[in-house]
């Protein structure tokens, strides 16, 4: 873990994954669970909830990296394009900053869909648990 | 829904919400399943994922506005405090400004625990659907 150093991951943005959320957080709002509202909008379909992708955040930073000894400290995230159910995402971040003084690094993120277009990008603060 | 409109609500982060969390995301790291690991680094027991904040803030912005015609383009949440399985947080979210122009409110946050600390706070940003 040093500055510079680059993760990547795929993430697949499934029915179950969609499903689970929507029992978890009950955000039934029809952008998300009725296909015909979103399509009125000027979607193609339904669009997932963006902070499905802040749930693989969560799973980055807690599975993904070299140390388990981590929390998250801050996290920001812009949604470019809207992201449908079975999409599989290539998501890469990458280590912007390490401040020794407080033992914390700061990642750039981006999320891209299988038209390599960025879904989503934005930053996150992790803090290393002494 | 005007600049300085404030909405209050409670949030219940119930050990089903905790389970559908994990099964969804998969990111079993110690500090959040495993309550001597979590001492071990100063905490009272296993820490809550943040991210399961975020997923309040789906909620809340999809099914607890006036309007259903929303989308969400920018979040961020810095944590400040642990959050322990069975919280009842408190929500506090105020419309900090209205950009007529591209027809987007932006929102301030926190969530407080039982003893009235902020655990979290953060910044919003939707779009309005047309």
């Amino acid at each position: 873990m040093e500055k510079g150093s680059i993760f990547m991951r795929e993430f697949d943005l499934s029915s179950d994954v969609y499903s689970l959320f929507l029992e978890a957080f009950k955000d039934k709002n029809p952008l998300h669970t009725d296909d015909s509202f979103a399509q009125s909008k000027g979607f193609e379909m339904r669009v997932m909830h963006g902070n499905i992708l802040n749930g693989f955040i969560s799973y980055f930073i807690g599975e993904c990296l070299p140390t388990k000894n981590v929390i998250i400290q801050k996290q920001e995230i812009q949604f470019h394009l809207p992201v449908y159910v079975n999409s599989k995402l290539k998501f890469e971040a990458k280590i912007e900053e390490f401040y020794e003084s407080v033992n914390s690094y700061e990642f750039k993120f981006y999320f891209e869909n299988e038209n390599r277009k960025k879904v989503a990008k934005g930053k996150i603060q992790i803090g290393i648990l002494k």
